[in-house]
């Protein structure tokens, strides 16, 4: 039967990438359909119960800038926050969250069930309806399980690992598009019938946990940031969302820390013989960045040991997610090497751990816009463009639902720059170089990492957001508020000077560490190492000389204080003092950035042995090894090359001075 | 790999049977293992949300009285409570809630995974492991899906409708477990190698609405027990388990009401050309007691309109269950045919309704214990029995559990009788006379209904449950101190009689509606209409004249009251007053099926025109006509047939004095 509706737009698949998309394109105020074939599990973490991290932390941030929901649900569900690398520079601290899953799941649904333009519809998607042929093919809509034909002017395909998804565990597999869950076996076929180009990829899970049979205290514990027994005990806990407040989240628990052993390592490898990794098994390729135990056992063979997270899935359960041990070894090898473990010497394990291969499609096959080349309308989000993580399928899904949306309108797709959104590093990436294993972020994708912060996510992205439709009115004046009071008192910053004669030598000492020789705007102050904004304007009122083409306001309250901008008080400052502190260097990066852009052309030595060139990860000297690229631009394409690698390959060469070398082209 | 644990119990299958079934075998101290493909799943409610209603919820208040999850479980997660046939005799009250999805599978989850003894393992279960062959087999544990082999003494199988299942929407169908389920194809397939004597029936469901998208003031409200607007507001919400106190529910919220029309009935009758039960497609039998909206139609096509009970699915979902529109149609005439309905005109469906047909086994095939008569310690509770509704599994559950549990521990299975629980009549019913349908509960399956109370429970079982292991200490002091209270108040008011002499004559007016011409024991007086507990004991004190043969406590204070027993002093005086006042017609139940039990052997006449026995309902002048039984036995023996229809038959018989009818054999 035709659905007696249209709909715009027609999203596929209720996971991470799934929801954001059918949520943006209902923000839109597009009709918008989400098919699932189960609304049980909307929102289901299938894997690690986390959000964020490095490089994940900041897609959540812009995803969240963008009116998504990821950050807002983990607000809700979050069950322990760190701010990682908080000790290191703003460009590369990142927010990471425990999450309930329950919670988690709660939240998403509750979020899906309340969007304006949303619908929701249980049944598995089995095939799509074309208009045309050849080059000439446009999306219709879909056709279900039981074949009811869904009309749409565009869909987006977010099937995760449900295409042709083949479990694995140990020489034993069946198909399963997750635990417990069948696959889409017939879209599977579908889509190779219609010749996009594709491939297979793998991924895993370890085994779970009861926390009954954990000794606890064999263990080490790891609280959360603000959490008794933390750095910054007693601190308010981290938020994800620019809209969150610490009171939003749950009861707090700690994580828990232990180690594998050499036992372990023996252990493992005693069951080589029986992984599917190892024994041709599995075809597709699996995440380097989120190795299976028994890869990181096999490559780093020295190492005697490996860490451990035993992460709480919840409040409400007992079971741990063993974050490290991901595993399709056989079950029996699971069993025995958990068991080696100190503090799982009696462990049950609730659910084996398990690989998974499913269908990818080469995302050099789309265009910029997430749009496939072959048929338009059809959008591709998620695992399904080859890449891996909740975060990264999170902000493929926003970004694929805003840009079907944005068709269906009649308008240009948004195609961030690299230098404005994580989320252009990641579609960039992705349509330009393609995969050869799953994809996830890291800041050191990104040239421009030093700008694209987790911290001003929203003054990257928001005002974008909010022309697009994507931000509601809430989010809008909550950050016009914020922007606004950031904005004029960066100008006042700038426009008010500090003059060695009305500046006494001990307040001056007591602020600044030592007297001015000559007179200052406070952003310039600012800079300085250990001078903060509050020590700042501290500093005694009256004495300085305002510029003269400045108006200064005559309203006496300072612009920038809790009591004008509430909870976004801290956010404005530290804004403030990095853009006093970074902006050199932010400055100086793009400049390197374009000087690099300049050896693209450069040509490297045949016979350049990588091994040599110690600076670089083990990883990069393997990769450019195996691939030899030709020139230094090749280099710098190449997956998991960053572009600090190609920054300290550019030095080996310049210090080998090599004969070989030979700067051809350099523009 | 053997797994290296080895279990008493292993129950395969997380729904209600499964659930109640690993809760008892541990709590009697069993080393129990749940084997579930999907831990998520546990406790899930694939079907109505709602649990007890007339029969059903006796079930789950002997369940409760067992030490079950169910009652409990209900009282966690009820949004709406309600007190069916309130105004009837104590027999056929029954509790029935509606409870939020979520919250009951959380209630269910923590309370398994907080069973000590009880271990979860997610994995779908392919085969069996039999010792022996023939007459000698024997279970000795269960293979999953990867190949892992557990070992056990006793194996209890909870398939629901996962049995080879099959979901049928119109002429569609694929097969599934439940919606979005995969089905279990191998373990059907090798149960039926094992040549257990099996079939196939059917079950469906109705399709899911969007809240957001029904016209609500189109409906009529109904609120629960105790909520404003009902005829008992302001009064405390009912309660599900003897434990439970309504503290212990969420939020409440209304049910509504609305109706089919004749527009709905033509819609319904258009597509009965391509249903799936009309084309021959299901060959399963579906339950008559709860038929498809289609069924409705056409058995009674002379009815113009049928009721439909909206209920939400959750505090947190905009779901709704329409309960009365159960279908199989294809999704476009379910489309138009909600759309026909009052209030629904816009709505929208989140989940079509389907039918599933799965395999069943005779469950003549069982001893009375529910273990296989074929495979020795193998036991089978729940749908897989051939039953219906999830208030019957848990009773199976609970009761394969505990049975396997004994015979683990070299001990007989406990056969309660058909006075003592409707757990009794359930097994007996399903041992003795199978399934032509799935089987359900009602009162009139019961002879000794009028003992088989819902209040009287755990009067009749908890001490039971005691002995056998399956009530811990906090339900049994809570239980005893309850059972004692009543013990002694009902002795001493048997034993303090009253004295028209000693009462004065506007006290007997006001308390018993007029003076008492000789003396009386208070019990007795309690058996007058309209004379309560409370006000007898509010005689005038110091006049009755105690028996000669009892001494009366020195204690000051009553041996009942809200002081002493707290929540429990309302369910106490109700035992009084049921015991007092309906003591009689219990009596006269018990002779009565003494006596009806002599007409076991009474042959029926071969002509006899069912058709004419207009007392009779028509479905059992169907059954009879259809089954014609020799003997009034036989009769009372088909299923769907109740002890009242047979003393109807009897007294058409004995009235007609047909001349073929021959008492040969009244004993």
């Amino acid at each position: 039967m035709w659905y007696p509706e249209e709909f715009d737009v027609i999203v596929v698949g209720g996971g991470h990438a799934g929801t954001e998309a059918a949520l943006a394109a209902a923000r839109m105020g597009c009709a918008t359909l989400l098919l699932t074939h189960n609304i049980e599990t909307l929102g289901q973490m299938s894997c690690n119960p986390s959000i964020g991290g490095i490089g994940k932390g900041h897609l959540v941030r812009e995803v969240d800038a963008l009116g998504g929901a990821m950050a807002l649900a983990t607000d809700a569900a979050g069950i322990q926050f760190r701010i990682l690398n908080s000790s290191k520079g703003p460009a590369v601290r990142a927010t990471r969250a425990q999450a309930d899953r329950v919670l988690y799941k709660a939240a998403i649904r509750q979020r899906l069930e309340n969007q304006p333009h949303l619908q929701l519809f249980q049944q598995a998607v089995d095939d799509l309806l074309l208009d045309g042929d050849g080059s000439g093919a446009r999306v219709a809509g879909v056709v279900t399980q039981t074949g009811i034909r869904f009309r749409a002017r565009a869909v987006v395909l977010t099937a995760g690992t449900f295409l042709d998804g083949k479990i694995h565990i140990g020489l034993d597999n069946h198909p399963g598009g997750r635990a417990g869950e069948a696959p889409a076996q017939r879209l599977s076929a579908r889509l190779k019938e219609l010749q996009l180009p594709q491939g297979r990829l793998k991924t895993g899970t370890p085994p779970r946990l009861d926390g009954r049979s954990i000794d606890f205290a064999r263990c080490v514990e790891q609280p959360g940031d603000g959490m008794p027994g933390s750095d910054s005990a007693g601190r308010p806990l981290p938020v994800f969302s620019f809209m969150a407040r610490p009171e939003m989240h749950p009861r707090q628990l700690p994580c828990w820390v232990t180690h594998t052993n050499e036992r372990t390592h023996a252990i493992i490898r005693s069951g080589f013989d029986r992984s599917p990794m190892y024994s041709g098994q599995i075809e597709g390729v699996g995440p380097r960045y989120c190795p299976s135990v028994e890869d990181k056992v096999k490559r780093f063979a020295d190492k005697g040991s490996h860490q451990i997270f035993l992460e709480p899935e919840g409040l409400s359960t007992h079971e741990f997610y063993p974050n490290g041990i991901s595993t399709s070894l056989p079950f029996d090898v699971q069993l025995a090497l958990v068991r080696s473990i100190e503090g799982l010497e009696r462990a049950h394990i609730l659910r084996p751990g398990y690989a998974i291969e499913y269908d990818y499609f080469d995302p050099r096959a789309l265009r910029s816009s997430f749009e496939t080349r072959q048929i338009g309308g059809l959008f591709f989000a998620g695992q399904i463009n080859g890449t891996t993580g909740y975060e990264e399928a999170a902000a493929q899904g926003l970004y694929a639902g805003l840009n079907a949306g944005l068709q269906v309108r009649g308008q240009q797709p948004w195609l961030p720059g690299r230098d404005q959104a994580y989320l252009g590093v990641l579609v960039d990436d992705l349509v330009t170089q393609g995969v050869s294993e799953p994809y996830r972020m890291f800041t050191s994708r990104a040239e421009y990492r030093l700008q694209l912060r987790e911290d001003n996510a929203d003054l990257r992205l928001t005002a974008i957001g909010r022309e697009l439709g994507l931000v509601d009115d809430a989010r809008w004046s909550a950050f016009s508020r914020k922007r606004d009071a950031l904005a004029r008192e960066s100008e006042r910053l700038k426009s008010t000077w500090v003059h060695p004669r009305t500046l006494s030598a001990p307040e001056a000492e007591r602020v600044l560490g030592k007297a001015i020789e000559r007179e200052y705007p406070l952003f310039e102050l600012l800079r300085r190492p250990g001078v903060g904004y509050e020590a700042l304007l501290s500093l005694e009122g009256g004495r300085w000389r305002p510029s003269p083409a400045v108006d200064v306001t005559d309203d006496p309250r300072p612009l920038v204080s809790r009591e004008t901008l509430g909870a976004d008080y801290e956010a404005v400052v530290e804004q403030l003092e990095i853009a006093a502190q970074y902006a050199g260097y932010i400055e100086r990066q793009r400049d390197e950035v374009e000087r690099s852009a300049a050896y693209e052309n450069l040509r490297l030595p045949a016979d350049l042995d990588y091994h040599q060139v110690t600076a670089l990860s083990i990883e990069v000297r393997q990769k450019l090894t195996a691939q030899r690229p030709e020139t230094l631009g090749q280099a710098a394409r190449i997956s998991g090359v960053t572009p600090a690698a190609i920054s300290l390959l550019l030095i080996h060469l310049k210090r080998s001075r090599s004969r070989d070398f030979a700067a051809t082209g350099a523009a």
